[in-house]
């Protein structure tokens, strides 16, 4: 256990998803398939908070994020959240807004790189958090539809508005922001918006395999390039380039780097122990 | 007519281009076919004035920017605005650079989508001018070119230096930018610069119809997202994530997100109201 | 020379790489043939110091960085680089770091384009220095590889972390900071990574090809050009189309400018001086 836990207990059971553990890897599975794991409030707010509590946790070195049954994830639940929410009051509609938009955060903050599993649909929310991820595993059923606006809401929902364009670029952003249209895997991987296309029924396989190599290897320098690749999107060249320099800096102190070198001098494969 | 509407007046006669608006569409034609719609002083200050102005006026709800005859446009007149600014003073040649800039600034920050409908040469400003629109709906005909530095000038004009990049990415954009090199619709297509290639002579019939798409929709959603978009380029993800929750609990209380839900339960088409 | 020359002495002999001017047409060649062109400390150094030297002198209008022998550039020599840096304390890594750091500002910073030629393997440190260069004119034998976390450190080296993402979109380079996997120059031509495929052997040839027009051309507007380009990506839109405004009227006042329109009104092709 980390020396830096406090008073805060571990949540014993996650209602509203799926969560494993295996050797660094964990496999979080949003688990409603007959509602093409439509999300509810209870799946946000798990989302929010195990992010954090698996950093604090310290033993995970990679996520799968990924959907059972046919989809990875169609979005907000039309009955439980869209009904939901013409019945709240201002303050709670910016409560709710920005718990969803804490999950983004989390995905993007969090130590460890994600990969989302993504087959059959990932739409509204669903294809925000696919977006949030590092890497993006699909197989050719994939469709993508940021539908906010189909609803009549923001295509900036989120971080979409953000993310997006930094992925794609703001001419495809805009498009798919604004009409809300299906993106298939094909068009998905033209534009950058798949990090990597697999066959068809093998996303989840892929991305743990994905995972797999990510949580074996150097997870440090792995946690390390995510952390500057978030935060450098927001910063100038001058300063990234010092983040850069005190990054390397320290992890040339890191137990992993001499072990590349002892075992590149050494003829063997390294013994990554990610820190 | 808006509440928000103080003494300023109504411009009768737009002098240097061609206006008309349908039902929420307003049509913006560079209209100087014998000169390739050359822009002059008068183009630049109608453009910089009318954007605004529609938007003051609240009725349009899509631009379509095109241009009459053989092309789109092929950027400023070289007699009447780089013949004309060899004898300028310091001054007014910011003056100048600030009008143009204006209008790139205009088209990115009126509160609705604009489609621009290219066909043909769209060169120099009028290249940036379709840059600076929502959506580029080419022909194969289409024609980009910045060739600023080809007449001397530096291709960070009216803020191509800022937008290229965030549309094709630093790589393209340093080449499109230094070289001058026209871009073919097909290659525009593969780099993200156009958002839809549709068949030849053709751009300006399939602009009106995605405008009309864009007017008739969810059009405070689509203006919201447009406006996100704009803003996020220049701004950190967290505060990013706070705007669209902001924004989103702000739409949870429009009548469009009410009608969508109305619709879906009742099983029917949603009657859009943008508001 | 320039009139803005004081006390500094001009480096008569660059020990660590191979400098060559020819009429505005700087190359600089790593020459480690031997070693795939791996950088040393003085290597390092001497594009440091080298950048800035040139950019002084004021005589070169573009430069040419490539590798002799059979590739670009290997990266960070593996046992004079990274054993040296096991055995240094805190403050020299740091030092070490933004030394590499400086080289990448140099190139973005200088005020010529650089146009990096690219065969075989650009690797490491390597494949930074070409992603820093404006362009990267590369044949089908060339392999890029960013593979910091193979050797335990930051994908994140040298502003690859910023430079990356603003060149090919976040998904594609979260996948290659983080994996290290080598990319092909077909990928790289897909995703942008490439400014021109040349043909086998010929991308010295094309690179100086390139560089040469650049060094011939409006050499002033390409070096502003390139000023905007890079200080854009760190600025909001309405401070950009400002820069740009007072670029586009300082240029205006240029003799370049003046030249174009002489030129073209004479039915001449111009005489660009570069100022």
């Amino acid at each position: 256990m980390s020396p830096f836990t406090g008073s805060a207990s571990r949540t014993e059971h996650w209602r509203h998803l799926r969560l494993t553990v295996d050797a660094g890897v964990a496999t979080v599975t949003l688990d409603r398939p007959d509602k093409l794991n439509a999300l509810t409030f209870g799946a946000y707010a798990d989302l929010r908070d195990l992010l954090p509590e698996l950093a604090r946790d310290g033993s995970v070195r990679a996520l799968v994020l990924g959907g059972e049954g046919r989809g990875f994830c169609s979005g907000g639940d039309v009955d439980e959240i869209i009904g939901a929410t013409l019945a709240m009051d201002t303050a709670r509609l910016l409560d709710f807004n920005r718990m969803t938009g804490q999950v983004v955060r989390a995905l993007r903050e969090c130590p460890f790189p994600v990969v989302a599993a993504v087959h059959g649909v990932a739409a509204g929310a669903g294809a925000v958090l696919a977006l949030a991820a590092d890497f993006r595993v699909a197989d050719p059923t994939a469709r993508f539809a940021f539908l906010f606006t189909r609803v009549g809401l923001s295509g900036g929902d989120m971080g979409a508005a953000y993310l997006l364009p930094r992925v794609v670029g703001l001419g495809h952003a805009t498009r798919l922001l604004m009409l809300g249209d299906p993106v298939t895997a094909d068009e998905a991987e033209r534009i950058g918006l798949i990090s990597r296309l697999c066959a068809e029924g093998e996303a989840h396989q892929a991305a743990h395999a994905l995972a797999r190599r990510l949580a074996d290897g150097p997870a440090l320098a792995h946690a390390q390039t995510k952390a500057l690749l978030t935060a450098e999107l927001d910063m100038p060249l001058a300063a990234a380039v010092e983040l850069d320099a005190a990054t390397q800096a320290l992890l040339m102190n890191s137990a992993d780097y001499a072990e590349f070198h002892a075992a590149f001098t050494g003829r063997r494969p390294p013994r990554w122990q990610g820190r």
